[in-house]
């Protein structure tokens, strides 16, 4: 893989940050108040976070979004999961969602790769 | 609840098999394979079936089917979730699928209703 | 139209608000903010409540809910809009979605007529 | 299958015609010409007819409408496929939408079944 | 913002207009009464042009598609939206279609941003 | 057009074909398998192949998936469909689902200049 891949997932994280202050900058109240909700999904409830986080994960795959993808798989690799458990995740997301799924699979499993390169993802 | 909606249930598991066996009598190999396939998905594998269960439930939350909600909360009740587990999972696909989810949260809530008058679901 | 289809106006009024309650009683924080904020989302903003009501009538229409383009229609009424301006609305959401958005547009041709029936939506 | 059953296919014709009706008896100029439009699309041109129509069939199954899967599935019908035709067609939809085209292969299987009763598909 | 940021926008209008010269080219009739049909469906009718834009964005947001949202972003610009109240229909398009809306809401702020640098947009 | 477009079209199939290694190594049965039944659903069956890829593409365009388009087009393009034909499919794509799937025909378009280019589509 080449640096120049690498690259892509650190863009993103900042392209996304970024953007997430344009947005809430516009100063809006539902909006504001709807990015404190999203985060607040996450955490733990009656569910752990780490059990939400692959929800959110396989909800973002069949969903066909890659940024939601990118942030999800991120996320869970800093929750612990290993390799084989996301990637039987993103099975769920192939199989409810179908073979129009499968370009988003290509971009996860990139973004996998990326993840463990940088030591985010245990590779075993 | 009434005697009716109590009949909601029973009456889409004994349409989902007769469907389901209407699907297979039309003998196509690719088609077998798929619901083979989708059986087999939510085996035990890196994850646990019960984790792919929940999985399989948000993905059918967010692309909004309730025939899929159905089947796959009463996959998560036999599975051994309770309620709050399975409600925590669905404000998930509630906040990824936004408010157009919400008719199908209505339908999610009392098909629980009938999982638990059943004794399906455990109560807590 | 027969009286039965008056009564598909009144029963989704009823079956919502029975719904929206089992939703809420299932007392989830999250679940609960979440409908706070879709409630204020359509009140006076830099745009008004009667605006983004047909904002929401349209959102509901491309994505092809008709428990959401039935709620929305019935706030779009009451909020004063007339008839041929949902319809022009909703021919927005027809070029947009496409022929599979037609079987909605039929649904809310006849929850139309139904509030102008009932005297909820003006007829000119 | 039931007198119940029979009637299901009967009822969305007229269901459809009347309210494809109202629709247009809303005088849109805009609706008037993009149901115009939708009409000339399965007409002969560069492909036959019978091949759009196979088209329109699989386009609707992906995006999950049972409305549109029964008028194209009668359409199909009409134009001279026969039934594992159709079946492999639907195979196509339902690899490229997933799982969660599941429920509408049942109903278009039922479907496919009624049309056959009335001597509108052949069998073989 | 860089100036690279800036061609984006450029960049867009001018892929945009060669890529519709391209579909034009193709020179099927269907297509072209199509496009003729999306254009005249923005003109003065029941509702304004200018409403009309508005709920073409909405649609567009929750539907995820980053190009249909410039176009529309761009076009209630020149229709004399400001900032504030075009922010406001975004909001309608996140709540209505949950979190997978959130990319395209940070797409639409930047572009937002260059409309308002070149001076299409109002600042205030 | 640029020697950078032409480009665009061998960059995709080399990424398509690196991503699908990578998936492919992730050593998943149920994902093998799904490729698998993949590549056997538009082979020969009660319907050519050749309609099969045909189906493929319309179901790619009304899901609006660019990489799927790409795919199915030089598939399309290899089974021997002219040009016209290819176009009037298109436009099935284009009428189902709606104006948002415009971005996509320019998509589509400029890929086909691209097979014709290098001589995969036939020019009449």
């Amino acid at each position: 893989m080449s640096t120049n891949e690498k690259n892509r997932l650190d863009e993103f994280r900042q392209a996304r940050a970024e953007g997430n202050d344009k947005v809430l900058d516009a100063d809006h109240l539902g909006i504001k108040r709807f990015f404190n909700l999203d985060t607040n999904t996450y955490k733990d409830g009656a569910l752990t976070g780490k059990t939400k986080e692959l929800l959110g994960l396989v909800a973002s795959a069949v969903m066909r979004c890659n940024d939601c993808i990118d942030y999800h798989l991120e996320q869970c690799a800093e929750a612990g999961y290993k390799k084989d458990e996301i990637v039987d995740a993103l099975n769920v997301a192939l199989v409810v969602g179908g073979s129009i799924v499968i370009p988003h699979m290509r971009h996860a499993m990139e973004t996998l790769e990326l993840l463990q390169q940088e030591g985010t993802l245990e590779t075993k």
